[in-house]
């Protein structure tokens, strides 16, 4: 069988990339062409090659295991830690969204924060109690609770430190730079359910959410999300919360940061003032180049990254490519998203991947062809309030530099002339 | 603390659970309330109660494992064994429905169907082979077939074997009776973008679809859907497939029975005939009454399944409970779910969860009083075509009970007494 190495510069599926796509990158369309390496074969009549040797014997039976597991082949893909910390309880890992496809996070490679570590619950020996400005106090089981009306839902998750506001590592992957966001379809019942149970007393106007972690993790919610979209959630694509993510029951507070979708849920108190508890006063805030801190920042403004190419990915050859990346907004729906291949001279709008929901990852795509020059990857995603990811120095005009959390600035990859891609966020 | 068990018979959650829905089993409405047991604290002050053994010491730290698993206690929920085969390479294993919330299955409880056992494949080493009626035959790599452009869908994949047209055991769970069918998300490059590449010849009707196992499973695809929706896929809910379902490459073929959706797959040949593979003559065909076979029969019609209350399931008290299922039509979009709960005298619209996505499964829910009498509960999809899967009788009417394949009749449950669920089918 031959197997000479041809160059495809094949107009059909120049012309098939670029027409899927809403816009090419501007100024390469005419020249649009797939170039990829593929092996032709010098007849029908030698094909196919010899047989593999994983035809010449049976395969492994089924159940091997009941519950399944990757490929071998697969086991670099994932979590990894994000910094070291003294504790790996009170530590967070990193979700490889360099490595995945679509918009849905399986639930082995959710990045996980925790603050002591994950508690091992029984859920039988669970109990959710709600109490305060109600007009009965009530203990739940996990029965209790899986009976009432239930929602399911496809939504981002994302921690407030996701990202960096100081110093660039070139290393870094889209891992280690974005990581710290995932996307399942959560299942649940309506906070505002369970409240209306108790007989939640109108001077209510905040509810204090507690874990059953070994710091018992507690932040306060206002009313008015508490009564909107928030959930209480068992389920997590398909399939019971996952310990590491709360199991038996978490908060789930849509669009909002990471930690005050509290895990290991036990304890919701109805109050009339924030609580004020540790995480909110010494944690999660936002100190701003005044020296005041803003306090209760909880929306997750609108976000993206290209995935693909991205950080410590290689390039082998000029052609065509398509651009990749996943965008999301924690105020609701994201309209559009814009990429740049010239460090943000030139934008052109990429596909989306339907179906585009609320506070969920959207996947967008843009078909590129690599002409072998150096290039500066990013993208820019806007929602459908009308705000734009804004660039790096933009952001750092007006929090300063002495924040932690809420980042969002627009991530830059490097594409060197070899082809390597590097972070020059 | 007082731990004095009250019932509630709360009208606020009876309201809210019927106003969430389109509207309530016919005649319980009037009387709809939740009636949860729930525990009662006598007074704020004494709550919460003693702290959990597990909010005493720090919990298990991050990565453990870095690719996460279940709980423990969710030990229970896994595939299982269909029937027992001489050979577990040659078996099938069932989703367990009855366990699952929303309509996304995770990747490690797809259920299985293999025909000579799951292939080790080096993903370096696969290869794609494109050849008979086009211009260049072709042999892909991995990383060719990842730089096409992609799309996302969530489409649900069924067996055509899901379901029984003999007999009814009792004690089915939902597992048992329904459990060859899974959903995810699936990643890959449209079949017509490869065929593009190879440049199919006009003459070109059908597709022959090979797999890299030890038996080659092989069908042959209309080039009409070929060039329609059909992917050639290689991610699973974010990440690469997994190596029961095909990795690192398969067929994907929304809507059609699950055999066609060819795994490992290694081989695309375009001819002007079908095949008329092993799979597509002495298996996969349905008998008729009259004794012909109906060949080609690719289409999974409009089905549906109550997932609770369910076999093997218990009501351990009277009052509210949420009945809920899944609903999917291999034609397109679910349009309707009724319910009945006295076996099909009368029926009520269920609520559909959004997004209701085509050829996916939807998931349906309705607010149940149980009065504590014997109840039958049923399901009926509507897909949008107007197709309303039919009654066991109206199938058997025109297809006879010489078939193994496509069942899609109404789904009965039997709710005894003393709250027991069995399958009635």
């Amino acid at each position: 069988m031959s197997k000479k190495q041809i160059t495809l510069g094949d107009k059909r599926i120049g012309r098939r990339a670029f027409l899927a796509s809403s816009a090419a990158v501007a100024g390469s369309a005419a020249s649009a062409s797939l170039s990829a390496t593929v092996a032709r074969a010098a007849s029908d009549e030698n094909l196919p090659p010899h047989v593999p040797s994983w035809m010449k014997e049976q395969g492994a039976p089924v159940l091997s295991p009941p519950y399944g597991q990757p490929s071998p082949f697969e086991k670099n893909v994932v979590r990894r830690l994000r910094t070291a910390t003294p504790t790996q309880t009170a530590a967070s890992t990193l979700t490889p969204l360099q490595d995945l496809h679509g918009i849905i996070t399986p639930n082995g490679l959710h990045f996980e924060r925790h603050h002591a570590g994950v508690p091992a619950i029984d859920p039988d020996q669970h109990r959710l109690i709600v109490h305060g400005l109600v007009e009965q106090p009530l203990i739940f089981t996990m029965d209790d609770i899986v009976r009432f009306p239930s929602e399911s839902h496809i939504y981002f998750l994302e921690c407030s430190g996701n990202g960096s506001w100081t110093g660039t590592n070139a290393k870094s992957t889209a891992q280690d730079t974005h990581g710290l966001v995932s996307c399942c379809e959560w299942t649940g019942v309506r906070l505002s359910t369970v409240l209306a149970e108790a007989g939640a007393k109108p001077e209510g106007t905040w509810v204090l959410a507690e874990g059953a972690d070994a710091v018992a993790l507690s932040r306060s919610l206002p009313i008015g999300k508490a009564l909107d979209d928030t959930l209480l959630v068992y389920a997590q694509n398909g399939e019971r919360l996952r310990p590491e993510q709360g199991y038996p029951l978490r908060l789930f507070v849509p669009g909002y940061e990471g930690n005050i979708n509290v895990k290991w849920l036990r304890r919701l108190k109805l109050g009339d003032q924030p609580f004020q508890t540790r995480e909110e006063t010494s944690k999660y805030t936002d100190l701003m180049p005044d020296g005041t801190a803003r306090q209760f920042t909880f929306v997750m403004e609108a976000k993206s990254v290209i995935t693909f190419p991205s950080g410590g990915q290689l390039l082998r050859e000029k052609g065509f490519y398509e651009i990749s990346g996943l965008a999301w907004s924690g105020r609701g729906r994201i309209k559009q998203v814009d990429v740049s291949t010239d460090g943000g001279a030139n934008w052109t709008k990429a596909r989306l991947q339907e179906p585009v929901l609320s506070k969920c990852l959207t996947r967008f795509r843009l078909p590129w062809r690599w002409d072998g020059a150096p290039a500066q990857l990013q993208s820019r995603a806007t929602d459908d309030t009308g705000y734009v990811q804004p660039k790096r120095a933009q952001l750092v005009d007006v929090r300063g530099l002495n924040s932690y959390y809420h980042y969002n600035g627009i991530q830059t990859w490097q594409v060197t002339q070899d082809g390597a891609v590097s972070n020059a966020a």
